[in-house]
């Protein structure tokens, strides 16, 4: 008999696949270039020439049996070298090849670490604002995902509301910094915060509580800052990356979990994954962006655009009126509605063929989020297209 | 905490994993065209030159965002209506783009199946004897997997005692044809069977009862046979295909789901596993592999080296007295072995560097299987040692 949830699902679609494809439907009527698309979270610049060269010399010059293979069941063993390499030069954390698991983007890799660190029925805690995929990631796999309401002020942690949800069911606490939707970064401060008040409820409750540290987003910041990286302030930490938004490689479907070497089990965690995937059906990322990958570990694609269009949008939004908190990495910007419907807020401007996306299901009702990874010239259209719905339609602020 | 589930898994480790790894380290002692190794189901023939070739194209001549963007959630829509094309052309089905979702080989696909046709505590019967991962790829979807036990004499099914452990749990059937381990193709006669009894049992308790088929052999079948194609006989059928074994592509992860036309449900099916892969991390397989097996579609390796393979060893098997049903296709043999005790007399043979497999987690104790995806010169070596090893160590038969 057919599962009933899968099937009732459908009928709640995603805002943002419905706003993008209304957006390609509007371009094909008065020209894509003059519908302002903001909706999607897919990469506007190209991956490195050096990956597409990877990948052409591979096909050119191995054997095919050596590419095509199955991988073992934990990825590459050379690939994974390659990357706990590049993380301890870069983070400083000592990582080695069984620290590594490759997976099928960021999403494989939380779909991995939430099943290694609870049991159906355990609580994840996230927060607001945050990426609606956490409610399915989360919760299809038997945990239950509760979201920890908004610092509406500049969008670092809300502990005192953290706090009263905080209970001994709660297994694993997800972070995402860089952040979609709000673009902010966590400082050193929340995360030593963060740091401090897990290992009190640790010691508090006798069990583990694991960070689940998204960080597709971790190369893409802004004003020369550096990332501040969770595992360095916490020892239970599990790192899931994707190339994703980096290198620009979507599609491909390849990143990785990273376990932090100084977590308790360290040593089998990126195992009991390989274990994890034979009941989800995973069996290791394709094999040939694996490869390609390890060629252009420490490389990304030129992510300067996103910070023009972040300085952009941001200066606009403020001359405008606009409430928003400056973003310090991503390409997305979180500006507060004008009216309490972003809903409504979000339906005026599509009159003006500009497709921002209302928040209410980020965790943040009242909320739009604008994905800025679009052409720059885009941009600067867009601007004035802003100027003139906010001006006519908001007039009497 | 840790999920003690999965950490418990890593100490039942897979025979087959241990015996090729400890094929491989004994080809370091002594060379690995000294080891006869048939442990592993890896395919030993390349991939067509036109796979290899519409990967060096694409990536020379396509725009890099439109190979490596985001596939929608379903797989690429040119690709999955190639899929439909040629489903329907070879098979006679009215297949189209709805009925394809695109995965990450035939154990996602079998990830997804699973999980649309099944709730936690509902059962799935299989036919002994069985790759032994689906008894993690069911049962950690919270459904159970129950395995009737083999018609010994040609390993079609087992009617009676899968009459007797048919029940109204029982949602779903996973059939393997052709089967990996027995090499046996179901005949015209079973699948009609089959579909006549679960006919019968879906009037009798008044829910659609699915076959899953898991046919990534379909295409490496003997003797010129056409292949006996389950939805043909039946209408609740799901196929779940991997390019792993026809392509010879297994690291590559590509295969599909396609949902039979004419199944309940059956324009809907395809769009739910797009709602199941956010809960198991899936998103689509990669772009690459997609879109270029798409350019291959109709094509396979150079499987006859398979056929011949088959030949050579059925027909030694035989001569030395062993109980053994041809195989009709795959590249896997399963002879009864020269003791009760099949994982005793696996280590006999490994004293003679004659790697075979125990197949008491096959469902079938007191077999072994042979893998004869490797090179028919090596197949022809082996004939002899394994006249040597069993008239040495069987002398009295």
């Amino acid at each position: 008999m057919i599962n009933e949830k899968y099937k009732q699902m459908l009928s709640a679609k995603s805002v943002i696949r419905e706003l993008s494809e209304y957006a390609t439907n509007r371009g094909e009527e008065i020209g894509y270039e003059n519908v302002f698309d903001f909706s999607l979270g897919n990469p506007s610049v190209p991956c490195v020439d050096e990956y597409t060269k990877a990948v052409i010399e591979m096909h050119e010059n191995m054997d095919p049996m050596e590419i095509h293979g199955y991988s073992p069941s934990l990825g590459n063993t050379s690939v994974r070298e390659t990357v706990a390499r590049s993380l301890k030069k870069r983070f400083g954390l000592p990582y080695e090849t069984k620290h590594i698991f490759m997976t099928s983007g960021a999403a494989g890799a939380i779909a991995h670490a939430v099943r290694l660190v609870t049991q159906p029925g355990d609580e994840v805690i996230t927060f607001a604002p945050f990426f609606p995929e956490y409610m399915p990631y989360i919760n299809d796999s038997g945990a239950v995902l509760k979201v920890v309401p908004p610092r509406l002020e500049d969008f670092q942690i809300n502990f005192k509301a953290f706090e009263e949800m905080m209970n001994e069911k709660v297994m694993a606490v997800l972070i995402n910094t860089p952040n979609n939707p709000s673009g902010v970064v966590y400082s050193e401060e929340t995360l030593q915060r963060l740091s401090m008040f897990l290992e009190a409820k640790q010691a508090q409750y006798g069990h583990e509580i694991f960070i689940i540290s998204d960080e597709p987003y971790r190369e893409i910041l802004f004003d020369g800052k550096k990332f501040a990286y969770p595992s360095k302030y916490y020892d239970n930490t599990i790192s899931c990356y994707s190339f994703s938004k980096s290198l620009s490689l979507p599609g491909e479907r390849i990143g990785y979990v990273a376990v932090n070497p100084k977590a308790k089990d360290a040593d089998i965690l990126a195992v009991m994954c390989g274990q994890i995937s034979r009941g989800i059906g995973h069996n290791c990322p394709a094999a040939t962006p694996q490869l390609a990958v390890a060629k252009v570990i420490d490389k990304t694609s030129d992510i300067s655009v996103y910070e023009k269009n972040r300085n952009l949008l941001y200066d606009a939004l403020v001359n405008l009126g606009y409430e928003v908190v400056r973003p310090g990495g991503t390409f997305y910007i979180f500006p507060k509605a004008l009216e309490e419907d972003a809903v409504a807020f979000c339906n005026k401007a599509k009159e003006y063929d500009l497709i921002l996306v209302p928040a209410d299901n980020f965790g943040a009702p009242g909320y739009f989020r604008m994905a800025y990874c679009i052409d720059t010239e885009k941009v600067e259209r867009a601007i004035p297209v802003l100027e003139k719905f906010t001006k006519e339609q908001y007039p009497n602020r």
